[in-house]
């Protein structure tokens, strides 16, 4: 009798309709949240293969190799699963200056708030 | 002429096609990654006016108040969003026992690793 794929041994990825399954990288000394990207089936390869981070560029529709221009190389340390298999947790190590593309160190840099009087929902930046 | 939309104060997120939007749930104090979920309008209007986390539920297709039911509710300290909208991250304090519909303390339980010996890929668990 199998297991169920939430008590499973076995890597099975839940990629969705575009083949993609989410992937969070998370900074393993600071535990701060770096960025959410995607991965396809050989992007997560690559990066088991080759223990750095790999996704898949849905703007570009190509495999990127985060880092690879930039220098913002992320070196993982584990790679883990989550119950349903339709995300993984990188924790990494970044080298260079940020993970984001914006020069911040994560893309999480504005928090959601009331508007003060106003009521009105805007963003507040606590990273410039 | 309007910012870029990294660099907005305006909240605009980048819904899917689907109508949804990643959803990371982060613990407050311990900096663990609890669960990844996904929010549709609705669910981040909810979980914007109630402090509590409410999700879109792909498998009920419903709105999903989370621990309305196992009373494992999350009071949301924060919510920030990433540089291109396409993501939340949710600062939360999980009160009940777990995040995990497992009854573990977070989704992401399992490690990927490559057997030894064989060279095959197999999850292992290093959470019972």
């Amino acid at each position: 009798m199998s297991k169920s794929i939430d008590e499973t041994e076995t890597l099975s990825p839940n990629y969705n309709h575009d083949g993609l399954i989410a992937a969070i990288a998370q900074d393993v000394k600071t535990k701060d949240i770096l960025m959410l990207a995607w991965m396809n089936e050989e992007a997560l390869n690559k990066t088991i293969e080759t223990g750095e981070a790999h996704y898949w560029s849905r703007s570009r529709q190509s495999l990127w190799h985060k880092g690879a221009t930039s220098g913002n190389i992320q070196k993982v340390h584990e790679i883990r699963i989550d119950c349903d298999q339709d995300a993984v947790l990188l924790l990494v190590e970044q080298t260079g200056e940020s993970a984001c593309h914006t020069g911040r160190s994560d893309c999480f840099y504005r928090r959601i708030a009331q508007g003060e009087g106003t009521g009105m929902t805007k963003l507040v930046f606590f990273r410039s």
